[in-house]
């Protein structure tokens, strides 16, 4: 079994990690960081709110056991011999500061937008852009590191750059226009969305999060070359707004393309995408990485977030547009929580593992030191 | 005082009707019409439910006493000599076969969009194409009526062709890409939406909706001719969408300029735009036809609708868009059940008053037959 | 294997039930029936909205491609040597009608509350009063039936009695008042609640609900005699309220007791009631009727509902009531449509197999007539 | 005029008070104090939020030009020769410092629970209890302060205390019992409830808040004696729950009496209570203390909250109960922001000036020291 620390393992995402990984065939949690105020105690007891005694946990799916009674520790205990990579949930400055410390000998999934758009770092989606991670290479010899950084893109960014994936490869993107109507769940509970502003509302406005999926866009549809990534050459337009919904980003897109293409050789071309490990048997891999749906009521984030444990991006309505050329226009939900955040992340490992970035646990010998 | 009927006067719109029109100091409710259910009883009693005996009165202003106490009649004890003006709140079909015959002698504002595709038929946006009106004159000498038939638009298309006439005006609009966050209330309530379906929820879907929009858009943002209205010459494509939101629908709205425009022109050109009443004294016109925020979260629907008791259109997010030639984007709200329904019919109406389509009462004597 | 039809089938409950039987260990679907209009389709095409082309599935779990391919057909076409047993879910006036006929020939489990309040009809809660069954023999005698009409309790009663039973079984109690926050689910889509009418807000009546709890309460928990159940001698007076909620009913409950009980003393008594199939292995059973919690945020509708797959009473705030006459008093949740509906009917069946009111599957040959 | 200070002027509750005061006959806002952070900026500075630049203003009624232009200053600066009355609308714990301090000098009327339960302190809900203020003499008396203290109840009191007093006077109170279903707004935004936690919810626990209701409502309905007040003498059991509703309490409220009373009776105790200020004609009161809803439906929060501006407690449901000793059952919306909270504070203020507590304004010269 590859050897797994979770960093800001008390938060939101860091549930989120440990439901990824609690019961997974290759990874095994070895050691869980938060802040000061939560070392030296279990993680159940971690978890348990100070003044209230009420426990905070926030996922659908339990924590084990042998979770619970693990002890938390901070980040300054930090061995390099007990864990063979890192997964980090933790804000973004704090992730400038760290995410360094660590690389320096350890593979670190990121969720932290801090190095996403530095030009050796891959953001990568798996099935998207796998290849993508041969870019780490490049960034071990620039910094000297024996580990590496590789963040996620932004939650949102996820569903589009999946749709588009296809669409650029068969038919050439021209340029990009949609707006997300997004889940609370994306804003976190610090305290995220307040519920007095969201209830009979619309919050028209996120914070960066429109230059981000503009920017990751172009990133993770781009083009590898040896010491980076050569932006995809489509413009990416976005208007972002929070809607009350729990779970499961919805994002109505319109795109140009560069040929005219029916809408049966569109949804042929989303329907018949399998991703880059379409032959392989990844164990969080969806079984389809976009389905169609025929409903016009559909997909709805209720419905359709949890389709293939919230790992398949679901599209509906899939129609012309009349104003970008040769223009087509759906709509997707995709779980902001599950492919968008830990549940993607941990997805991403297991393609690193396949393709030797990580120790190979099966059948060879787990624990081997990132190549 | 001119006189008015209201025909559908106990449904949801009917309602607004009376809201808008029972202090309303040119108009007086002389006729209220609804289904044989209701007949024969006075409007207060037509409001209760037969089997809970609960009011089914669905506005937050409360009707007057004397309103309650009026009888309600069926359509067919229609009489023009009782009133000068019908406002219909009636399903299209049955606004097919309804119209014409009360057209014959009475001029009709209609909510439905029976007749809001023909081409003898305006269909006016106070303040914003007020001209097309004159399509009235062509209309009644085509079909022989006194009257006429005068639909409002769809609630989602007011708000959208308000902002964009300015900016079609100052610089001309080349493609609009929109994306609704629709309230519950345009849905109705036979039954509308349901509670189960929109909890935690997003439909991406409303029927007809888009098709309403664009074409519509279109038309009010056309060249008045003799005999019709040129379209406006730009494509405008749609996605509509209902949230769990009460009143109020947001727009997110892409559009492409003829030519270069810098924001503060944008947002000069929909500041400065004052509707084609602007210096006229109508009782339900807004003090202004768009207001431009600059706080980034607004406009949110709970928040924005009320601005002028939902009559103003109110804009924020100003940006630059990379997508569309000479692109901006914005978000818009717009109040579904006041601007876009009975009380924008109400200012139509005024307007009507004012340019002579039906009897002038200030100073003249009012209830002087259309002309 | 038992064979069993559901009357209702393409309706919300109908489809509870499809779920809650379409993997059952012991009972197989041989038979759906539905109003003309879906009849002489398949399951799958029945499901559809004629209009819209939507298909109109309410469950989370998705129904087999086997079910959707059965055809469905009218209730005329019953035909007792088809099935085993009838579950069913329609109106009450409709049950009232039919089921009498069913029950000539053939057990029925029905969720319409028509028969709910007849002396020779038990109404029974599994695990709570399974011994009430045996007034189905009377029933049988006294009808002339081979079949019996066997109803749930109203879904709001379920969680109600189950938390009662025990505290009436060791201390007795003597009053309950009880303020009940009811799940959307539990009104049903036809139309159900209007999202406009629960959108911020509360709607603080049920029609009728009230007094079924009061008198269901008193018949669940009474004794049994030969021709009938003498209710028990406490009274039960409720308000019973709707609030913007899925599924889950929240109930706060407040029991007066004959005898002065701690705190630790009632605790003990909820948390190791077993309800009488304790020793059973009956496969729709819960792990625990009751589970009680000690974080005083807790039972909350959206994190309880699901325990034991919403088989399970889940109570929290465990305190003393300082009215009622050595008074407690406490919050509960409870699935309303699971142990609160289809599912709680299905464990009844179970319980009828395991007592001999329903052939019995295991070990002995599956498909014998009910006794 | 009389001139008065709101201190924590720039959070909910402040806000709230500034709607209240800003267009008041009797009162001039003529301080506004607030943290360290807000002063030395003007009011409407001081409600942006420094990193988004939105303004941070959480009323329906916007804060007049005048206002927005006051500067706001901190707690330090307070000087008792330019105020003749404080509201204050802060932390519990700054509260047991700051207002003595205040009070030495100054009238205080506090919406903070510090002093609530001290004997020589009168919790007084304006209408209900106002001759409780006669307290105020004593505590003047007994801390040798020339202003005094007096608090408001808990919002949740408010509406229960209301409804109870004709009760309690009429036919004698033996025991109550009542389940709350409590608005967003009650918890403030610092955070108060998160969206992720409320939607698709309830919240079955607000700390402390049982404990309030419970002995607030016995002190508000007990007798005023030389040096304090004897509590009521019945006990009052309550279960409070949050919703996801913006504004208004609603609350289950279960009655014992002391002697039989039919619902005619009950009905006629509530309509025709019109309060201790009957024939008063004071600026904030509502033009019924109670109003009873006959439409069974009713109370619903969303529609009974502003009724006469939040000032009245809406009933409904009125029922025979059957466990209490001649038990009632209602259901009330109280407004918890309005009459709950800054505007009943308000409200009081103007009984205090008819009863000469502070300077009478009217018609004699304003700005009179407190007696």
């Amino acid at each position: 079994m590859i050897r797994v620390g979770i960093v800001g393992a008390t938060g939101v995402v860091g549930q989120q990690f440990v439901v990824a990984l609690q019961n997974h065939p290759w990874f095994r949690i070895a050691w869980l960081a938060a802040s000061e105020r939560s070392a030296n105690q279990s993680y159940g007891e971690a978890l348990r709110d100070r003044k209230t005694g009420a426990v905070r946990w926030f996922c659908a799916e339990e924590p084990s056991a042998d979770i619970l009674a693990m002890p938390v520790e901070t980040t300054s205990s930090f061995d390099p011999d007990r864990v063979d990579l890192l997964f980090t949930a933790i804000e973004s400055e704090q992730a400038r500061e760290l995410e360094p410390v660590f690389a320096r000998t350890t593979p670190v999934i990121s969720t932290a937008s801090a190095f996403r758009y530095e030009p050796d770092v891959p953001l990568v989606i798996p099935g998207i852009n796998s290849h993508h991670l041969a870019l780490l290479r490049h960034q071990q010899r620039r910094r000297g590191w024996r580990g590496f950084i590789a963040p996620n893109p932004n939650c949102t960014t996820v569903g589009l750059a999946i749709t588009l994936r296809p669409l650029h490869e068969r038919f050439g993107v021209t340029g990009v226009v949609m707006t997300s109507l997004q889940a609370l769940s994306g804003a976190g509970r610090s305290p995220g969305v307040i519920g007095l502003d969201i209830l009979d509302n619309v919050i028209p406005f996120i914070p960066g999060e429109e230059e981000k999926v503009q920017r990751e866009t172009q990133k993770i549809l781009g083009t590898l070359e040896d010491d980076g990534i050569r932006p995809a050459p489509f413009a990416v337009s976005c208007t972002c707004t929070r809607v009350n919904v729990s779970e499961g980003h919805t994002e109505a897109v319109f795109v140009g393309l560069s040929k005219p293409a029916s809408l049966d050789e569109v949804r042929d071309a989303l329907e018949s995408f399998t991703g880059d490990f379409a032959d392989r048997d990844l164990p969080s891999a969806p079984r389809r990485m976009i389905l169609v749906r025929d409903d016009p009521y559909r997909p709805q984030p209720r419905l359709d977030r949890t389709v293939d444990d919230g790992m398949t991006t679901v599209i509906g309505r899939l129609r012309v547009d009349g104003v970008l050329p040769n223009g087509v226009k759906y709509v997707l939900v995709s779980h902001n929580t599950k492919m968008g955040a830990a549940k993607g992340c941990v997805l991403t490992a297991e393609v690193m593992v396949r393709d030797g970035y990580l120790g190979k646990p099966v059948p060879a010998a787990p624990g081997r030191a990132p190549a």
